[in-house]
């Protein structure tokens, strides 16, 4: 018999066996989809008779596995109560093993984010989520009242404390679990990927877990939802802060790990750290955002207008890559502007990567266009618009396309472009996702040159790289005319962007002040073709959309006093 | 001498006058540009100095005035607070009059969503809003920290306490505001409109008058910001409740009024109870939202499609009597399949209405694009891919002229068709501004007699309100072959939407399930398009956009027990 306290204050477990022992953890890193509580039920029940199989004690499911994250406003459906009732007894049924999942709890008190205990055929008990995050990607405030208690039970001989997500990145809450006897922490997790975020929570988990000597088990989820990505790399700390477990990043699976309630100390399975290279966690995060979303959405497939430039070239790759080569299709779009550079290595990608492609010059569109518009535009002199214009009739062939053998358009704007705006919105911003959104056009060169060096046949034509970036919409236009060159450029959009400084911070920092304002006005005046940008997969510290909520319209000075 | 009790403990107040006597209040009902710190402090200045001359001993400006109403991430910028610092020392200059403002406070606690005093050369005192919406519209816990002191002071006899906006929604603040002794209750507000909602406020101000036996002053903003419109309607109540000012909605007012700390009674100078019909206050934010946002937008103009039909028959009004005829542009682009009386009826709106016309044909621009397709779609039967084909002809030609001549594109579709995806994603969704995007189709008809009956010569033919609603992209189309008819229609939407009931609860309600259950799928399933569309203007309960947040693929099932 052991003791559970948990919201609601001390309950008892039975255990099976309450010898002192070796408890073995199954820890599910897996991909729960939002708002299928029927189908995350059914996975998590084969999976919790898997770990049981396999000889686990305990198994835990991620944060809000239940309802998948992030739910969204899906959280203020009326029938949600009613759902998730019908579930979790669906789950207590399961016998012969402790199951910790994360869930959606609502009593009169209110919606928690909470994790239960369940145990031979009832919830022996509930934690609420404390410290509820409500800043960039998080609206958690939104949907969640505040968890007020610690919880912690007692299995064979070992005290355990559960906490959710924020909860590990502030010290009270692991704080008090200390004070109140906890043997070993139990993190259940959604927290999404961005470049360098593994390193965060190693760091995080080593000096939680030496501050308080506790060992942690983190438990992440994986997979993509809309724009967020989540990597995986489920982690378990010893009480010295060393890592004895790490999940596989962005993929599926079950960790088994020992834990001596004696020693306090967990079995070590690691040999060596696990280190991504920024470029391989961007490129594996790009492809898992692409796959579950396309996949989800019920397209068949996916497909692209290949430029012959670089965007589309990587975008290529990460399609293929996500999709499988049978389920992308590409097609390129010449006019007069088009260079035979760009028709041969636009062929060129798409031989490489075995891929349907199709040629489908845009003059009759282009002077359908314009012919009708004549009258009107007659006495003008031809600028942007008439550029705009072949932008426009490519993204209308897309999306006849699209419409006609049901494939996604996946678009190519990197984030400097979508930044500073240089995309022609209905024109090459046409699309259900955003392949590049939040790679920078820098990174969109890394990301290129890391795809190639991956197998012994370069599939990016090396010209592609090498060439000047051109929209190629007039005669020997590059992106250089309208902008500075990227590496500037990037060096500057990411500290307004990323980084939150403001212009008196940048020129400081040794850029041109006049550059600094142009480009930052031309952030600031992109904000309504942003709006209505397809979404892409976050991968920065800072991506558009639900992360930077500006207004459309405002008199904020970037230059000004005040 | 008297004293104030701010978030920071006691202060004294240098009274010029502090003998027992009326206090007169000027309540600045005034629209506030988000982000224009300077401009907003410039406008304050003058303001303040107007009241001074009237006589006002007090002037309140609403919430966060300093900044206007939402500034979302300008919020968190880093030079916020030394902007706020230079703004509040320019503004504490004004002698001989008190100021009470909202303002963003900045300290080494956080930011606060506060309420200035300033008086004669320094800033007195301040309180912190203690309750913070996160729900609908709102993001408050995303930017600041909550106030917990209550925050009083003595002015000529009379004791005064502060509240901002959500404040006075609950019970406790005003509650303990009574017990510490208040004679009065100032309220600063950013309060948005919705149908009905100045109803809902008197009955709340009545209710905590009478309840608490306090006077209420409720001072709100006025104005659009992007998709939110403030509709004014300032409050004087009496402790007994009853209703002793009202200010305009929808326009900038100073509301002057004489408060007896003797009797601690209102002067009353409203005549008769200001009720506007609904019909009159939807289309007065609707006028409110796109003047301000055009204006604010830099573009000169705006310009609409016209189709004959009534959706843009009511937009065309709309934009006129919100920016004049002069920068109204009309263009009706006939095809195949338009009527000569949507021929006929569109000229006729553009005539009563003394608008610029166009009609531009856009058969050269469809035909150009089938030629450019033919090769790739020869061998598939016609379907809706070709009736895209020409809603995207027009938006190219709309996105053509708005971009050679300056003039905002503004686009037509309603909220029926936004909720349940009639609409063609880069065609007819085209523009910066989508007019009636919060507008049901049945109240678009009700806007529509509303509208005609304001003048004797209707401006809408009357043909376009009785005809049979169609996109006209096939012969004999109407809306009714692809919707149930749209009272129907709108009543299952406005359960689910507005209501956010569930499939199981609408059937209850009377409706054929499957008729229901088709329905609730095309909303669902027209996400994404809704995603990529305009924004447009919030007059209902719940509006598309960051009102209602959903996940673009999920899982949740419509009928599914769970």
């Amino acid at each position: 018999m052991s003791k559970i306290k948990t919201a609601d204050g001390e309950m008892s477990l039975q255990s099976a066996d309450t010898l002192l022992g070796t408890i073995t953890f199954a820890i599910m890193q897996t991909n729960f989809w939002v708002g299928d509580i029927a189908g995350n039920v059914k996975k998590m029940s084969a999976l919790a008779l898997d770990a049981k199989s396999k000889g686990a004690d305990i198994v835990i499911f991620p944060e809000l596995a239940l309802i998948g994250y992030p739910p969204e406003d899906l959280l203020l459906r009326p029938t949600l109560a009613e759902r998730v009732k019908i579930a979790m007894d669906e789950l207590s049924k399961i016998e012969g093993i402790v199951i910790i999942l994360g869930y959606p709890h609502i009593d009169q008190h209110g919606t928690f984010n909470s994790a239960a205990i369940l145990q031979g055929g009832s919830q022996k008990g509930f934690y609420h989520k404390q410290c509820l995050p409500n800043y960039g990607i998080f609206d958690e405030h939104r949907y969640f009242n505040k968890g007020r208690n610690q919880v912690l039970f007692d299995y064979k001989g070992a005290t355990i404390g559960l906490l959710i997500c924020e909860d590990i990145w502030h010290d009270a809450p692991i704080r008090t679990l200390k004070k109140e006897g906890a043997d070993l922490v139990v993190v259940l997790n959604a927290s999404p990927f961005e470049v360098g975020k593994q390193i965060e929570r190693k760091e995080l988990l080593t000096r939680q877990a030496k501050t308080h000597e506790l060992p942690i088990i983190y438990a992440n989820t994986v997979g993509a939802q809309d724009d967020i990505v989540f990597d995986g790399g489920s982690l378990i700390v010893q009480a010295d802060g060393t890592v004895a477990h790490e999940g596989s990043r962005f993929l599926n699976q079950l960790i088994m790990a020992q834990f001596n309630p004696n020693t306090k100390v967990f079995d070590e399975q690691l040999k060596a750290p696990l280190v991504l290279s920024e470029e391989s966690e961007m490129y594996q995060a790009l492809v898992v955002g692409l796959r579950d979303y396309v996949n989800r959405s019920g397209f068949k497939g996916v497909i692209i207008g290949l430029s012959g430039g670089i965007d589309s070239a990587l975008t290529l790759c990460l399609a293929v890559d996500a999709l499988g080569a049978d389920k992308v299709y590409a097609v390129m779009m010449p006019y007069e502007y088009t260079s035979s550079m760009s028709l041969e290595d636009a062929a060129a990608q798409a031989a490489r990567l075995n891929v349907s492609y199709t040629v489908c010059p845009i003059h009759d569109a282009v002077e359908g266009m314009r012919a009708t518009l004549a009258p009107l535009l007659a006495s003008s002199a031809p600028d942007t618009t008439e550029e705009n214009l072949q932008a426009r009739a490519r993204g209308t062939i897309l999306m006849a396309l699209s419409n006609k053998f049901g494939h996604m358009v996946v678009s190519t704007g990197n984030k400097s472009e979508n930044a500073v705006g240089y995309a022609t919105l209905y024109g090459d911003m046409v699309g259900g996702f955003d392949m590049l959104k939040d790679v920078y056009k820098t990174d969109v060169y890394r990301l290129a040159n890391y795809r190639n060096r991956l197998e012994d046949n370069p599939v990016i034509p090396e010209r592609v790289i090498t060439r000047a970036p051109s929209a190629e919409l007039r005669p020997d236009q590059t992106d250089q005319d309208s902008l500075p060159d990227y590496e500037m450029l990037d060096a500057i959009l990411k500290m307004y962007i990323d980084e939150d400084l403001g212009y008196k911070a940048i020129c400081a920092a040794g850029y041109e002040p006049a550059v600094v304002e142009k480009i930052l006005r031309m952030v600031d005046n992109a904000e309504h073709k942003r709006r209505q940008g397809a979404i892409g997969t976050k991968i920065s510290k800072k991506s558009f959309g639900r992360e930077r909520r500006y207004p459309l319209v405002n008199g904020w000075s970037i230059t000004g006093a005040f």
